[in-house]
């Protein structure tokens, strides 16, 4: 964890002064996406130290063969793994024939990097003495554009302080790219094309066996005084990669300037055959705006975005600057567009972890956007699902599950498992739970129940089919049980009658059954293909009614409580307040039988289940399953401190909610686990979000109405957000003194505030 | 499975006709081995159709870097790898200036390999015409001195059938030799010096990282009618390998031979720098044996090990031929001079596995060796486990335990831990107890109470330890509960409570405190040195009496048996008689999460319990447990049917004992599993020597009487064994009609037969 290292500010993330051990995790928090693309902080001109380069194409991704030390049946043969794409950055810069490399200048100056969230632009700036002694100043200023989604712009100003010299640019694009994280050093890109044109250059390649063909391409000229150079003195080709060379004798004190345009055009948006002429289209686009044309309509596209995601808090700017982050990041990853496209892990951010999908989407990052965005944008999260479906039912099929029972991957891009260790891979199913839970969490919010004739509810055929099959009679416990499961708590594995995982079972179940007989009577005609589709029969629904009637949910009398599962009860309850500080975090100090044989809680489950359903149990049942839970929690997922807050919010616990919020929020900034050099962690990020709207503005809906419980933490004299409720804005400002709500143009609209009605008119 | 490719022999193991599918397997099954170094059964000559070269030498091994898939805490950074060493039965043939390689002959006829187990050498004989028409008989017989046990000789005929014939041999020692199985193809051996001296020569290599010396070495001639060649006419010397070349013109029908030793010289028998020397030394001797010599050496040393160990069966020629290939190759394997070897998986047969020791010496070959050698020996196999006690205290360290705490690895080489999947490695903690009952069983066996305050105190007390910290209170159950195992039972992982595994810890526990009663009453001195060493006190074995008083033991009241772990009830009790046959074996069919949820059972679990501890229950007792527990086990495990083989025979159901029998002692001859080509399966073969004694015979030590309860499958008509219980050699011959019992010379020995005691007499 480090504190100092980025300069609080309300909209900027700032960096100041150069240290190379900090390189790479600065390449990771200054990363920029616009939900298509992606790009690590890299440096544009070489550089000789540390350093993990990143380009990233939303949904190009390679089939890596899996490596395990122990092959168990069941296990993926192949799985997709983000793919490092083609650099289209890079710009060798030589200073009178040295080349420019931060890591071999001295005397560096006023080293500072800038992310401005509010405009969507990073900067990077400098004064530096190169071996050959020249002094320079340094700017680079790049963005990728919200309105042209296939497209970045550098901007790199050099200005020569001790003498006239001569500058040479040589932008490039470059196809000869590797990724760190590969399982057996695959070449993972075919070059099959390099051509240029003037001042711009196409490389065409495709993805190895996944054959995704992209065009990478750039476009570059430099400004000097009044003269702006478009065509390049010299050009250089090779097999991988081709640049353009641009030299300027600069005069000491003035500034020269390389203007570079490149990206990627990807046959998912273009025929195949046209990639290059796509390329070229973009780019007389966006030249004819030129760059600061493009940035306005950046700033612009931010603006907007803003205008509807912002959460504004006063009187503390690093919890304010926290959830800009957060929000930035979340927008910088998804933008909503395209359903074909998730939200990973680490987003743009670095390549770490196959595939893209977790459940968190459904589980954290859904409300972000459903609130922050409009219907339209949850329903593609829930269609992505859908589209999967086939695929789900082979990946039960693998497990041998029958009859269209579907089991989500519990990391996918394209709807194949990603994920190789059997006890989650094959075990920590409640996945499927909460893309059901999402089709309920988007139709209670948005009253659109039109997804479920037309996608939703074959989904939740194929999930109930699973349940029902996963579970089995127990003659013991005249119950039905589920064996052998991981539920969220990954700290256990393999465990007996999970409560979360039954319990949310039974619930598909149900809301199955419910939502069956719901397109019967209202969409006789989607009823009917459905049927006719699924092959369903009324001996599975009257499986499914008997199953979810005698599911097995383990309670202890004693404590009063819900048991996280069989043998919680059996542990050595030491309170994590009582374990010695010395061995945490855990996961870094005990053996992984230790962890399973503790009672130590990684992130939120019997909790996660009180989160869903808190409509099923009363505040004192939360407090009671809060009180006995949160006392052997660890929080040693990014996904728990949010839950979390949001609970102890409920409860009137503000200072225990802000705790949790401010360790949610801030996790990568001030680098809580020490990795944020592999990149970011996106989906947490929508955990932020929710602990301040759910949590402290206790946004939900229940009965068809809006709700809000509105807290404040003490530390902060005031903050406000907006959301997007059935296509109406609402603006909740709260303070220390009360909660205001404005209302967009419209009908009036009751919502509840602390179970009180208000009606709101515009 | 394949019944028919082995030919049914008392004595031999036969292959007839020449089948290039069956290369690798006929590799495996036709290798020989001294205890010190082993051999596959690969062509001395060239071959280039397919082979899985190997040549391995007792306790030279490589840590091989850990790869898995996904870390967790403890697993280990190394581990010892089975490391094929350098080749020294090469022998390039030249006939007429045309390589002999059986894959590019044509016309090949009566090839046949017989490894005579009787009197231990192995042979090839065949007839082929080479590419340039040379029709040959060629014969090669090689076996590995007992009585030499660093050489190995090869005495290679061949015969020209059609023309007067120019035959070059070319016989070689190859240092440039790589591991099939190896997880990042490093270079395990690094060659330092290759020397010459007449026809002998030398090869000095070390293994890079454990630093294992070791001189490959041979010594050739050529013997033509009355001519023997002793000096090579070339040599060639390169920086890996160096060969001979001996060339004669041999006259049509007339046979040339070429005789080679070789073999290795190690340092861990010799001074470093004088492995040469030693070569020479031990060149010496056999050349002065000469072939025929050193033959005879070998059969009268064989002649000594079945005068022993032998099993004679009249009447199933299957069976018979079945038992003597498992008591040879546990010979081959293991000869009990060397307290630093053990008895590895695939003894000298194979290469999969890292590491050679697992609970399979203590569990299952322990008896064998007890009782076909002697006392002697299998002390050396319990000071194998004293040797790595210290390295088995830092492995519990590395988990989190204390204070002197011992967990044996899974599998081990040297003391370090060679496995690495958190459900075994560190859950499968149950072998700690085979340990601690080796040393009971064998004193019980030998009444030789020496190794407890020599060595097996210092064990039982680290195991003791162990058992105390892995157990913790339940308050829920007012009982010690051990959380998080995987009992003998590999199909069920992360389990509590496992009924085998806490009753071996309670019995343990008990055990030590037993000893250090023992210990401390009639061998002071060594009590106060142990006590003084370990430092335990009378708070900790206040503590092991509590936990060993207060251990639970799930058990069903219902059904009256132990039950194999808490959830085994939940399960759905499907017997393995009602599974589709075409789902079996289900580690092929069924992924691992259904498995592990299934009630099915590897091999014996509870019912191992029952076999440690079979005085603990009645024949009642047993029989429930056998008839709750075996319609559920699968038997996939090669331990398994020979447990159940011994119970069915106590039980009186010889016909499923039979069934059990052959199960086991015929699974590498008939290749039941289809994976003979990687190596055979030496542990499980001690199994088939108990099914045999234990089983059939009955024979036990209860109150330290020799006990036989003599049974005989009705496919016999006779079957005869000898045992040396305390330096007394009993012969035991059954048969249809009763027992027989010879007693060498001595005093008068009483025996219970049938629980009636028989005084015998010499």
């Amino acid at each position: 964890m480090n504190q100092d290292y980025i300069q609080p500010h309300p909209w900027s993330i700032i960096e100041e002064g150069f240290d190379r051990e900090r390189v790479k995790s600065s390449e990771s928090l200054f990363s920029i996406g616009n939900g298509a693309m992606g790009q690590r902080a890299n440096f544009e001109e070489s550089y000789s130290g540390p350093t993990f380069q990143g380009s990233y194409i939303g949904g190009v991704y390679y089939p890596d063969k899996t490596r395990v030390g122990w092959w168990k049946n069941g296990y993926p043969e192949y799985f997709a793994k983000v793919l490092n794409a083609p650099n289209w950055i890079g710009i060798h810069v030589e200073i009178n024939g040295t080349p420019l490399d931060l890591a071999t200048c001295s005397n560096i100056k006023n080293f500072k990097r800038e992310l401005n969230m509010k405009e969507g632009w990073y900067q990077r700036s400098f004064v530096a003495t190169t071996p050959n002694n020249i002094e320079l100043e340094v700017v680079t200023t790049r963005f990728l554009s919200l309105s042209h989604d296939e497209v970045g712009a550098i901007k790199f100003e050099i200005t020569p302080i001790n003498s006239d010299t001569l500058i040479v640019f040589k932008p490039y694009i470059d196809a000869g790219i590797t990724n760190e994280d590969s399982n057996w050093d695959d070449k993972f890109w075919n070059t099959t094309k390099v051509t240029s044109e003037k001042n711009r250059a196409f490389i065409e390649s495709h993805t190895m066996k996944t054959n995704f063909k992209v065009c990478t391409f750039m476009q570059a000229y430099t400004v000097y005084g009044d003269l702006l150079k478009s065509s390049p003195d010299s050009e250089n080709s090779e097999e991988l990669s081709i640049g353009f060379e641009f030299s300027q004798k600069v005069k000491k004190g003035e500034k020269v300037s390389l203007i570079k345009y490149g990206g990627y055009t990807v046959d998912r948006n273009h025929e195949a055959d046209k990639l290059t002429e796509a390329a070229n289209i973009v780019l007389d686009e966006v030249s004819s705006l030129g760059f600061d044309g493009l940035l306005e309509e950046q700033k612009k596209a931010w603006a907007q975005i803003w205008e509807m995601s912002d959460i504004a808090i006063e009187g503390d700017i690093k919890a304010q600057q926290g959830i800009r982050f957060n929000i930035f990041q979340l927008n910088q990853t998804y933008t909503g567009t395209d359903s074909r496209l998730n939200i990973g892990p680490k987003g743009f951010t670095g390549e770490k972890y196959g595939g893209s999908t977790y459940w968190d989407t459904e589980a954290y990052c859904l409300q972000f956007y459903m609130a922050t965005k409009n219907q339209e944008v949850a329903r593609k999260l829930l269609k992505y699902r859908y589209n999967h479906l086939e695929k789900a039912i082979e990946n039960a099929e693998k497990l041998g599950f029958k009859n269209g029972a579907a089991l989500y991957p519990m990391v996918t891009m394209n709807g194949e498992e990603c994920h190789n260790e059997w006890e989650i891979t094959f075990e920590e199913i409640h996945r499927n739970g909460a893309i059901a839970y999402a089709i309920y969490n988007y139709t209670r919010y948005t009253e659109d129940y039109s997804y479920v004739p037309e996608m939703g509810l074959e989904v939740l055929i194929g999930i109930a089919r699973f349940w029902q099959q996963r579970v089995n009679w127990s003659e013991n416990r005249k119950k039905y049980v589920m064996l052998g499961v991981t539920g969220p708590n990954e700290y256990e594995n393999n465990v007996h009658n999970n409560w979360y995982t039954n319990y949310i079972a039974k619930w598909c179940l149900e809301y199955a059954l419910e939502q069956l007989d719901y397109v019967q009577q209202n969409h006789p005609a989607d009823y009917k293909r459905i049927i006719e589709k699924t092959k369903l029969t009324n001996d599975e629904t009257g499986l499914w009614k008997k199953v979810a009637a005698h599911m097995y949910l383990p309670y202890s009398e004693e404590h009063g409580v819900y048991l996280q599962q069989d043998g919680f009860l059996d542990k050595d309850l030491v309170r994590v307040a009582d374990l010695d500080r010395k061995e945490r975090p855990i996961n870094q100090h005990w053996s992984w039988d230790r962890i399973l044989r503790s009672p130590y809680i990684k992130q939120a489950d019997t909790l996660q289940g009180f989160y869903f359903f808190e409509d099923h149990f009363t505040v004192d049942e939360l407090e009671k399953h809060f009180d006995f839970y949160e006392p052997f929690t660890v929080h040693e997922s990014s996904l728990s401190p949010c839950v979390h807050s949001v609970q102890a919010a409920k409860l009137n616990r503000m200072e225990q909610a802000y705790t949790f919020y401010l360790r949610t929020s801030r996790l990568d900034l001030d680098d809580y686990n020490k990795e944020v050099e592999e990149g970011l962690h996106i989906t947490s990020m929508a955990g932020t979000w929710m602990s301040i709207v759910e949590g402290f503005g206790g946004m939900r809906v229940k009965d068809g109405k809006l709700c809000f419980a509105p807290k404040i933490p003490e530390q902060w004299e005031k903050y406000s957000f907006k959301i997007n409720f059935r296509d109406r804005i609402l603006k909740v400002t709260i303070t220390q003194e009360g909660a205001n709500f404005d209302i967009d143009a419209g009908e009036p609209l009751e919502i509840l505030v602390n179970e009180k009605p208000i009606t709101l008119s515009a």
